[in-house]
């Protein structure tokens, strides 16, 4: 069994994704960590995408609905409900919210999480229209909902994520976990370019769970990722391709390549993402 | 000759703090770091640790008081005279300073250290009820006094050092360092999870000495402390434990462990601390 | 050929700098590194100096004016003029501008550059009188100015680059490629320390080259950037010895001892360089 937890199927408004429309841009980053985008998302096919999925040996993707500025673009909730809802076995659907209206935000998880097919919530408050921190306090009435709720929240916190850097400083991730010690948070990107320094928020942490996804390919700071993998975070650390950046053979052989300790590769590639999701697939 | 320079005896008021009290987090932040805390720790047992010292060959340990918020607990500076007078070969003494308010804070320096017999003063402005970055104005009076009378500044700046990780951004002690180059300052928890960072402020600023301690051992950013050690900082870095974290024999064979040169580990395991706290020991 | 890209060469207003005059500290500061300052650096001989450069294989230095602090001193351009006039085919000429007054810089930048022999113009804010942050709105005229008229700046992003480490945080760089994204931006002291980060703004900013000089020699982070210089970085990594602080002959071997794939080597010592101030000179 391999989770993928970030993937963008070649699907319904994700079709309209700058990742998939601007095929430059993709090569660009996809080379930058020394791979070379899928066909797949070249063709932005479907049909494919599940073939090299199964290829790769990925059983299931985690899959975010978006909520993001004219750049990034958006993929409503309901599109993932539809994903989830034709493929169920293949998919875990997780909301993607826009915090900046706190009780919009909390309705739509209600609508779609609680009483919805959907798994998790998600935010990415840097690459919104008006860019957040993630310990803007407008947020903070949905961490307490999804506390209150026990909904895992993925919050962007690396990367891409903002229109600076400093929208990735783990400072701010580290407000939030400390805040809301019951609420399992997921960064995704992983606090990249931040690898000492989000490995040790998530060793202060308990409810700290790190996806450095794309970054965990031929960039400076993996060895720190792979280093605490091995170690203190062996509970938390969790695989992902970033799929249409990295495909499922390549990423799945890529991390295969790393010096993980081999009793922790399971973890890596599905327990840790089984646990912090709550989810019930068996081993 | 081995000098500790965090050694948290199990005697007095260090027994109320809960890293004697709270079996479970103790054995959390050990075993992050691959250790076990030891036997003396878990009871608590002031005869056994003095044993365990003298078997990890820990000739000497650096004690220092604490004034910090109820979580982290306080050590009264009466304790650590009392400590030094009742081992005065083997322990010595840091004041515990609370910086929120400059006057008493200078009172008590003069008291425990200029008329008493403390070696150092000590502050951890992050862990205070209410936290302050350690280049807050307020504590300024405080360092132009230790630089005026030449005592050596113990200044927490790395680890769980206050509610967020921007605590221990290298950025704020190393403005200190400039504001007063003659006094001499000791980083507690070697500014660690900036490692990178803090050993160029080091290598800027000729009056800062860092003391990783327990970031020593198994956590990302080893390895520049122990490059940075090994050349421009061989005069600088500082052994230390954090017992009760990490035991004594554990923590000098882990160090030993490390590619640390010959010639540089008399410098680490002694001769650094006695420079930075004038002390009169020999080789 | 080589390209280095930080020279203060043993001539005019350099010999009045700290760097010439304040043997103490460049011994400091090059014992750090692991080198000795070069025979010439002491003398202040210039004729040597171009001998040890002949030595060393360096064919071309990148040589810049400085409008700085009372401590770092001041090189005024007409100096640079001299300079590249006197030895046209050795010395690359960069306009040395004090951002703190834009209309004036920009009439400097007009004459030096635009109607003057330097190639590119360069700022140092963090060391100004008044220290700036590279990305202060003050020095924003200036900005579109080098990108409408398509020149290349230099902007101090590392190292002693400031009152603190603020000063290098990659954040504020981050925002300055972000917000003009046709200028070519060439980070001195390649963003030191904060290698991990930096190198991530530069796999995002396409316009953004990194020159971490004196920092590619025996401190943590050298790792960091040659493995980014052999994959996503290999045409935006520059070669420089910081002159006087590294001899060429040694600054030379020491890079070549560095594990830079042989195909990246000649991108690195001068085609990375040529490139970023679109030079004329051939292969």
């Amino acid at each position: 069994m391999i989770i993928d937890f970030r993937v963008r199927p070649a699907t319904r408004g994700f079709l309209n994704m700058h990742i998939f429309r601007n095929q430059d841009r993709i090569a660009r980053w996809s080379g930058n960590l020394g791979m070379t985008p899928p066909p797949s998302a070249k063709q932005g096919n479907m049909e494919l995408m599940l073939k090299e999925m199964e290829e790769g040996g990925v059983t299931h993707g985690v899959v975010t609905g978006r909520q993001a500025n004219a750049f990034m673009g958006n993929v409503p909730n309901d599109d993932i409900v539809e994903i989830v809802n034709e493929w169920p076995d293949k998919f875990i659907g997780v909301a993607g919210i826009d915090p900046s209206n706190p009780g919009k935000a909390i309705d739509e998880i209600e609508r779609v999480v609680v009483n919805g097919p959907l798994t998790a919530a998600g935010i990415e408050p840097g690459v919104l229209p008006n860019p957040m921190y993630c310990d803007d306090r407008r947020i903070y009435p949905i961490y307490e909902y999804c506390q209150r709720h026990d909904i895992p929240m993925l919050v962007m916190g690396g990367g891409g994520n903002g229109p600076d850097l400093s929208h990735s400083n783990p400072e701010h991730i580290d407000r939030v976990c400390g805040d809301f010690p019951n609420l399992t948070i997921i960064n995704t990107h992983g606090g990249y370019p931040w690898s000492e320094q989000i490995c040790f928020v998530a060793f202060k942490r308990p409810n700290l769970y790190l996806c450095p996804d794309m970054y965990m390919y031929n960039v400076p700071g993996v060895a720190n990722y792979v280093m605490a993998l091995n170690t203190f975070l062996k509970e938390r650390i969790l695989f992902g391709t970033a799929y249409p950046f990295i495909g499922f053979k390549e990423g799945v052989e890529g991390v295969q390549a790393l010096p993980i300790k081999p009793e922790v590769m399971p973890n890596f590639l599905y327990k840790n993402a089984a646990r912090a999701l709550k989810l019930d697939i068996g081993e």
